[in-house]
């Protein structure tokens, strides 16, 4: 029997429940399409775009924008050559594109934290009441630099940012995924009495200065910024589980993205 | 004759006219206050607050916020120790604390862009009526690789970030220090016939997926992340000269941070 984009949406949607204040919203397609094959990806670039549809994929779950802003607004973008150019790649396909952001941090437990902690294997040092608060073995000797280690062996990065002493003991972190923004992120150094803050992408200004500053105020405190892509790529794998569980038989494939950026 | 704390402020605001609607601000201090040494400062760190009192500064002109948040809002940091502690060293000493960001940018030309090109000794390849727009001789042979190196050299870089290929060839390129915003980086990148933007600080999900998916369409575009600091630390030297010409005798002194942030 023919499986649509909306009961595929319908199956994204149904651990929140429909809301109307969100980004989650289908920027390309129609609900009523027959679904062929589902791509999840953390971010719809061209080139993912072009893999998805080579596959036999016609609907893209995207957790980061299309069009190069949070909204996806596409006025200020109108003419632009990368912007037409992606559009028409998008519409001359037809491949169905739905943005899953709100929705899945909203799950319970946080799909893309889940997500995360089980590709680092860290479900154990996890609070069940509260997902982003991280306490490690009372004898574990590990320190800021010996989870940036571990990160980056599970995570397949060859180095990550670190603002503060990378010698630090760590008995507890926090994990905050994406970019929350700096306020969210200094406030979990603050309320909860962890050493090191394991982040996304950071405002440079914020979350940076504050570290740096409590750091040099000789307090433990310490962070390790991953880049909002590695920090949240794998949690879209909870997306490729929920929907193999509901539509067994539709194939369903997480497409991993090299990073934008490289160091030189 | 005694220098006040008011007159080395107007010198800053002249070459613009005071304005109400600017987050440049006295953030400690009094303008009747006598000076006896200014440190300008990218941005007013505890660290580089301990160092400026230590030298004998009382008035410290920082580019960058100081409380963590771009209008120094402290509401919010009420009661938090990094913010208490921060803000007792500054209170204590009486140390007069002057964010000069909107000003500076609005000296024409503008005064950070103007001193990093000076830092980069690449006053001959600006456009006089654009000074963000570099365009390089014709018998260049430059990359964006090559130019990452040049600016690693320059200013004290161990690596920077690129989207798109190193090995593109450069003729023109664009230079927006700091953080202006990804609709502003793309617009240089759109409606200017560059190859290569040289960015400070930007949002992954915008201008470093625009950059990406350009190049994997084939268009010749580039970016480099210099970071924040980088890319502008070395723009308040406009400031010591203009304050060196205006109060001759008066110390002032530009004293630079490492960088928030190390790569493990």
């Amino acid at each position: 029997m023919a499986i649509t984009v909306g009961q595929v949406l319908d199956a994204l949607i149904a651990p929140v429940g429909k809301r109307e204040d969100t980004v989650d919203t289908l920027k390309n397609g129609n609900p009523e399409e027959e679904v062929r094959g589902v791509a999840v990806v953390f971010l719809a670039t061209y080139e993912v775009i072009g893999r998805a549809i080579a596959s036999g994929a016609n609907l893209i779950i995207t957790h980061e924008p299309t069009y190069y802003n949070h909204l996806d607004e596409t006025d200020w973008l109108s003419g632009d050559p990368v912007y037409e150019r992606k559009r028409a790649l998008i519409e001359s396909s037809g491949v169905a594109v739905f943005r899953l952001h709100d929705y899945i941090h909203q799950y319970k437990p946080d799909g893309i934290v889940d997500g995360m902690l089980r590709a680092l294997d860290w479900e154990a040092y996890a609070d069940p009441d509260k997902t982003l608060m991280l306490t490690l073995p009372e004898d574990g000797g590990r320190t800021v630099r010996s989870i940036a280690d571990e990160i980056k062996r599970k995570l397949g990065i060859d180095s990550v940012m670190v603002a503060g002493d990378p010698e630090l003991a760590v008995t507890r972190f926090g994990f905050a995924v994406g970019a929350p923004g700096g306020r969210s992120q200094m406030a979990y150094l603050r309320e909860r009495d962890i050493e090191l803050l394991i982040a996304g992408e950071t405002n440079e200004w914020e979350t940076n200065e504050y570290v740096r500053d409590a750091a040099d105020m000789g307090m433990n405190k310490a962070m390790i910024i991953l880049g909002h892509q590695k920090s949240e790529e794998l949690g879209m794998r909870t997306v490729v589980k929920l929907l193999r569980d509901a539509f067994p038989g539709l194939p369903v494939d997480h497409l991993e993205l090299p990073t934008a950026l490289r160091r030189i």
